[in-house]
């Protein structure tokens, strides 16, 4: 008998949403982003509906011009941590930037959320796309795209060794001899490298799940290599079937090349699904929604992919202009996604802008259509598990309450939760610490025999 | 009629205490520090004593040597943000060192604990007094003393200047006609000084309270000052009763001379309460906590403070030895006042080391007894408020239900929060946004007519 293998499902929680004027819907509560019932709600939702995780994004930019989701809204480490006091089973993962931040602050915090919700942390780690950030930290000038992976990947070697300063059975608290850890299981990790000095150790333990789960959003060559190297999952977006399966089959094949079972790395699409009673039902959520907003709001959200670049210039009903390399150091692979697929589908600048506005994708439909979709994706080689962003009103509740029951009912998808940790429920292996002379058994409740 | 001023009660949770050996006593839960449960149940317990806060401390250096609690603990920012889920009325301060932190995401993180909290949040401002943090951090050699308050003051300046970013009535969101903000009601900081550069805006509004309570623990007369310019509450450390009232004279003196008035920085000594049902149940609590450790631990304790020197090398009964400047660099407000009482009292390195160890100080006794000390600090004008923090078994516990109930007998302390922010509830103003052209109301709820 063999096991078949769970689909995994991750939640993003994103306020007013990504577009911008999602807020403007009716249905929609025009203070979410920033209403902490709104995320405890469907932080909620998402555990009912057994989900893997929760996630939310973060940016360190704003302007006047900027979406109003990323206005005004909550930090992910403060978010997540008030998260975990009000939920049981779910993941919690959240983007921080090896840009902007130290590695000691950054993996002391994973490291703290992970213990406050006994092993549920995730963190996304992300370049910073934008060039703003620069302005509001203290590090010079904004990176380069190859000098952000090349920081990244220093940033990553230093959190998990610091992550690592303990081993599992380190701490002894034997009252009667006042022996409180054994000093032979702390180590200092003495990095010094190229970007980071870093000498530790960590003033806290490792976790229920060794070391909080690593997620990595970036899409070109090199955050596909920094994936495949270093991390436990993968964000990407893709609007195509044949799209997502060759991006799988790159990030799992760079994973083995680099001496890693492709089985540690899960690749997650980002999708928004759109569920209606009736197709019919679907297409009017989609059409109210993509129809709140101005051309002009698209035009502008359309360019802050590429450098903050003014579309007003062009003819709308007109196919999409040529833009050369602009957008190349930024969000490159969606800016590359979006020339590729104007051209393919020789698209009008009215027809791409309104699209990134507000994705249609290929999740739309009746439950069972949306639940098809999904199954035809994982059985293809395109995804291990999806990540639901839905910018439509009650996405989530409507996902969770619609399509949910059909994946379980195909078998495809828990009923109920595996594990209380994150690990456990992705089903990756538990990370045996770097200094661990004889490996700790999951958990790090059973002691190595010395 | 004039309003009896009231007395203000923080709680420090500190795990397994700030002792050596305080963990071995049968009573105490030898992982309190990273025990999440824990955690809820002092603060629930704080919350039940009506308390104004709880306060968490912090530090980013650890070895070997270092106390247990400081081991393993919990970081501030994210502990406080899940006790701000399971709490509806306390405040929740943490510890954060402005030598080694970035102020936008400090500026931002505890923005958003303010947020999740609805007006809880406060920040204990510190420089970080011991060189070892800077081995942890990528930012070059610990700062001198005076260098690091200059930093504080610097970063001050722009973590408030952040939090003013958005006008209170800034968020319009406004469906019909598409207008989620105010334009001219966000504003840039661009701040350019000798240590930061930061161009800002914050990505998230002010809280109902306007600006988290800003806390300040440094001494010295560079902490005090830096207190009395810009903190709404300093938090100290004294053995007698003189001791404090010098010190609350002239922090207040000093706010004066910065044209604030006295009552906008509130002081508030820690103390370490010892209550017994009798006096004699309050002293054996103190020997059995006190008795825990060896002298050697005590001796190492001690040298913390003094740059981890080492005190082995002088006899235990002779007086303490002379130590020149040693220690002035770091915990140069407790050293000093180390130096001072080991010579006004003529004790030897014994006493020294266990009375560092296990503070016995002023508040031990009966019910009435440590109400009464309390009633003479206050009302001699020596506190607006205390912290407690005990370090022995149950300590909390025994405060909020022995003293407590005294102190609002006495119609000292409030029988119910009299608000729902940390702000409200300490009696501090509303800080109005640096650039509104008309105040708005406190709470933030009504907008200021144009
Ligand atoms: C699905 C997805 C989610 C992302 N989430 C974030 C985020 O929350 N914050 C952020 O700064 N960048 C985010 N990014 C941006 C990437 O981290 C990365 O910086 C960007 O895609 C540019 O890198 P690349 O050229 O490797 O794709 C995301 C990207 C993708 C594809
Ligand atoms: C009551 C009190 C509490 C303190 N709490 C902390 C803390 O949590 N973390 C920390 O790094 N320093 C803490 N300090 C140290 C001070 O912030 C400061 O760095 C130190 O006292 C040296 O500065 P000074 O010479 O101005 O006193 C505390 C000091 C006092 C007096």
């Amino acid at each position: 008998m063999t096991v078949k293998r769970k689909l995994r499902l991750g939640a993003v929680i994103h306020g007013v949403g990504s577009s911008v004027s999602a807020w403007r819907h009716p249905e929609i509560q025009s203070d979410a982003s920033i209403n902490f019932s709104y995320y405890q709600g469907q932080a909620r939702k998402a555990e009912e509906g057994k989900f893997d995780f929760v996630f939310i994004a973060d940016g360190l930019f704003i302007n006047e011009k900027a979406i109003p989701h990323f206005l005004n809204r909550f930090e992910p480490v403060t978010l997540l941590s008030s998260l975990a006091a009000i939920t049981s089973n779910i993941g919690l993962v959240g983007t921080l930037s090896t840009s902007y931040s130290e590695p000691f602050t950054v993996a002391r915090q994973f490291a703290s959320l992970d213990h406050i919700s006994g092993g549920r942390a995730g963190w996304n780690v992300v370049t910073s796309p934008g060039e703003g950030a620069a302005s509001n930290f203290n590090k010079g000038a904004h990176p380069d795209h190859s000098t952000r992976y090349e920081i990244a990947e220093e940033y990553l070697e230093v959190a998990k060794g610091l992550w690592d300063s303990w081993e599992d059975d380190a701490f002894v608290r034997d009252k009667e001899s006042g022996v409180f850890f054994d000093p032979e299981k702390l180590h200092r990790l003495n990095h010094k490298g190229k970007h980071f000095s870093v000498a530790g150790p960590l003033n806290i333990a490792r976790s229920k799940q060794g070391h909080p789960i690593v997620f990595q959003a970036g899409s070109s060559d090199s955050g596909k290599n920094l994936a495949a190297k270093t991390a436990d999952a993968v964000f990407t977006g893709h609007e195509t079937l044949e799209e997502a399966k060759r991006f799988y089959a790159d990030v799992k094949r760079r994973a083995a090349e680099y001496g890693r079972s492709p089985d540690s790395v899960l690749i997650f699409p980002g999708i928004g699904p759109i569920v209606g009673r009736t197709a019919e039902e679907a297409e009017r959520k989609y059409e109210e929604t993509a129809n709140l907003g101005s051309i002009e709001d698209a035009l502008q959200y359309l360019g802050r992919f590429f450098d903050h670049h003014d579309f007003t210039q062009y003819p709308l009903d007109e196919p999409f202009p040529e833009l050369g390399e602009l957008g190349s150091n930024g969000f490159r692979s969606t800016t590359d996604r979006i020339k590729a697929k104007a051209k393919e589908h020789n698209l009008t600048l009215r027809q791409v802008a309104i699209r990134s506005t507000t994705p249609r994708g290929d999740f739309i439909g009746t439950p069972e259509q949306v639940a098809d979709r999904i199954q035809e994706w994982f059985e293809a080689g395109a995804a291990d598990g999806f990540i639901i962003g839905s910018n439509v009103p009650n996405g989530l509740n409507d996902f969770v309450e619609l399509v949910v029951p059909i994946l379980q009912e195909r078998g495809l998808y828990r009923t109920e939760y595996e594990h209380d940790t994150l690990r456990g429920n992705l089903g990756l292996s538990f990370p045996v610490n770097r200094y661990a002379k004889q490996p700790v058994a999951s958990g790090g409740s059973e002691s190595a025999k010395r």
